[in-house]
């Protein structure tokens, strides 16, 4: 939770803006960025931040983001990229009107629309985005407790989000020439690559994050191009030392 | 040509072992191994050195070179890696017989057999070996010149290894999960990976090969293993600096 470590200011509950009583509000790009987010639940992560600075969304372009959770990849695009409208598609409803919040809460009515709904079938007009992001839930939540029923749990499991829902959903979703950008874990960087070229979205650059710059990768940030030719580009490594600079310098 | 940035020494010629005019004798890892090499023709690189560092060849094994060339790779692992036997496949008849002679100066008579012969018709049994490597030809040699002639050049071109030549060879050679490694263009990890898998090679260890921490990688290395299961380890990046330290640390 790096909230903490950027020890953020508590606002007060807005007047027009719902709060829960499990929910808090954190400011961050010195008070330009504010976002209600669980205080136990989901929170958004450090990877969230590596892709809003990885992907090549420019300015005018329209974004979807898959599974947009609290909203924070899409009002980071918007902030930094001007990129012309943000679709953030969530299936859990309460993250949904969490993220809802977080647009009026940024004042990015009409830039940014939430949409509640399943990637398997977006509810959204096809061959249309400019670009394409996911931060896909590869990891349990910090919440997540193993139901206890199995069918449940099941169900749970099968709710999950595979690779090729996100591709499916990507290769329907963007423009021809359009663009994917993902962060996965590095042990699957084969199955990522592969499946990509399966869906005709040919993986275009390559950042690797490593925790030090001795150490294995745990994540790559893969960007493909809907219909594009071969020809990889392997950027710079990124070192996620997981202190607070990297991530100042990724949110101010 | 790094052995001039070693200033090697320049050794007399061999009373046993032919030197060619066009050949000159380096030494290195003091002195323990020496290579005859052509002075304007084909010498070994960088690439080399990294891909016998890289790969995970174990005491005892049997290791099978494509293209060795000189027979650099294989010299490196009989010295450094223990391996029980190396068999260097090469086509070139010149190349051949230099690596024969380098077998000799290095007294790896009985461990390092060198083989004239195409990859794709490998002439050696199948299934046998531990562990494949190769640093296949994806560069014009400095000495190259094109070819005024269509049909020769067409013919030249043909003759260059192919991706699926190398992978195909590997998978023939290899037993039941050995190890390919080879050290292949940054810009064509995505073939690199597809085809790898398309001939039931899975890519198991990837380390990517920058000039420099802040620029583009140039080149990828990569072991799979023969029917392994998915699952990638990314190592941490590997920064070719071009200077001497990182040349004498990998040849001391």
């Amino acid at each position: 939770m790096f909230s903490t470590r950027l020890t953020p200011m508590r606002l007060s509950k807005s007047p027009d803006i719902e709060l829960k009583p499990d929910e808090s509000v954190d400011a961050f790009m010195e008070g330009r960025l504010r976002l209600i987010q669980s205080k136990g639940g989901y929170r958004f992560s450090i990877d969230a931040v590596f892709l809003a600075e990885f992907v090549s969304a420019k300015p005018g372009e329209v974004v979807v983001d898959l599974g947009t959770g609290c909203g924070i990849i899409a009002l980071l695009l918007l902030q930094r990229r001007s990129i012309r409208y943000a679709v953030g598609l969530e299936i859990q409803r309460d993250l949904a009107d969490q993220a809802r919040r977080n647009v009026l809460l940024n004042g990015a009515e009409g830039r940014l629309g939430v949409v509640l709904g399943d990637i398997r079938r977006p509810p959204l007009a096809p061959g249309r985005a400019d670009v394409v992001v996911c931060n896909p839930p590869y990891r349990q939540k910090a919440s997540g407790r193993i139901n206890p029923d199995p069918q449940r749990a099941l169900a749970r499991h099968e709710r999950r989000v595979s690779l090729d829902d996100i591709l499916g959903a990507a290769s329907k979703l963007l423009r021809a020439k359009g663009r994917l950008a993902v962060i996965y874990p590095a042990a699957r960087l084969t199955d990522l690559l592969v499946r990509m070229r399966g869906f005709d979205l040919e993986p275009k650059r390559l950042r690797v994050v490593h925790p030090d710059t001795a150490l294995e990768a745990k994540r790559v940030l893969v960007e493909a191009n809907r219909g594009g030719r071969p020809g990889m580009k392997i950027l710079p490594p990124l070192v996620d030392q997981g202190d607070y600079s990297i991530i100042a310098k990724s949110l101010t």
